[in-house]
């Protein structure tokens, strides 16, 4: 067996998601090989993550600022709530640059298996957010997939609800740039037909 | 982008083998979602490894004590000693219960392309060893692949210089348990028949 130091680290680094044992010691023997410098550096990264990243409490995207840079800015418009699961749903779209308005992430998605789901998702400030008169449209940018899906019924009918002017919107079903339609499946060619856009 | 703190972690957890900027935003996402207390057991087991964990300075294992456990041992057989590559490959011989010797670790393998490889290399410890009166056998076990295979021949013939009397051998090719001699390739059939064994 390797020395408890080395066990405890690998306990430690198998909690992180897809690290297993052998990920966790290929990792442990890199940081014996290259030496103190690059683990000290990392334990400061570390340490900066946990004492400066906290929650925006408008959006709850991690940031190092509350409200963070996105709902402190007055040039978004705020109208427009983009609903995001995590913070790197966030980032792409961001990263397209056609988006101006405001954002909300859940953090966690609606899971059938597990009846604690509902306490960890950021569901309760979304509906709170929802009530304000300013607002017009949500759009709802979850993953079309099993947990996504269930999520947006959910939220659909619930913020239909606490909000019934509110528009609900979801992102556009279609073909994906360079795609081939022989090998789209069936779902979204439906989709792309019935919602075929005029040019 | 991220904040400042979140890339600075990124560009920290990109040095690890295997990890790129998503698997690096999935642990940092991972961290903080799961509260200061996980990334304070991590820096703690970090801490504890680069305080703790050195290098034997006989076989070049990571350990806790140098000389370690191994070659400390009086009841190890010292007129043994098997090279391996990384302190992984000792770990899983030593776990078949079957090797009574000691090890030499070489941290790396020779490196066509890299001119420096021979340096970073724990060879001259290894010829250094090699010239003890009381040393009978050097099992070079590393892996039958490109890399493995060059380092084997250099060591063959630069141990053949140093310590002439010594016998040198390798781990034995052959069918592994559960194969299907159809799907062997060649080289290892070949040399399961000329290496067959007398029952």
């Amino acid at each position: 067996m390797y020395s408890p130091t080395i066990n405890n680290l690998i306990e430690a680094l198998k909690k992180l998601p897809s690290v297993g044992e052998h990920t966790a010691e290929r990792f442990i023997f890199h940081w014996l090989k290259s030496g103190k410098k690059e683990v000290t550096e990392l334990m400061l990264a570390l340490r900066e993550l946990i004492e400066k990243v906290k929650s925006c409490e408008v959006c709850w995207d991690f940031s190092e600022t509350s409200p963070c840079a996105i709902c402190s800015n007055a040039k978004r418009d705020h109208t427009t709530i983009c609903v995001v699961a995590g913070p790197q749903d966030l980032m792409v779209i961001e990263q397209t640059g056609i988006y101006k308005g405001v954002y909300h992430v859940l953090r966690e998605l609606v899971d059938i298996g597990d009846d604690d789901s509902l306490q960890k998702i950021k569901i309760k400030e979304l509906f709170e957010r929802s009530k304000k008169s300013e607002l017009t449209e949500i759009i709802l940018a979850l993953n079309p997939d099993m947990q996504g899906e269930t999520t947006m019924l959910y939220l659909e009918s619930e913020l239909k609800k606490t909000n019934p002017k509110l528009k609900i919107t979801r992102l556009a079903r279609g073909l994906p740039l360079g795609a081939d339609l022989r090998y789209a499946d069936e779902m979204t060619l439906q989709s792309a037909i019935k919602n075929r856009m005029v040019k």
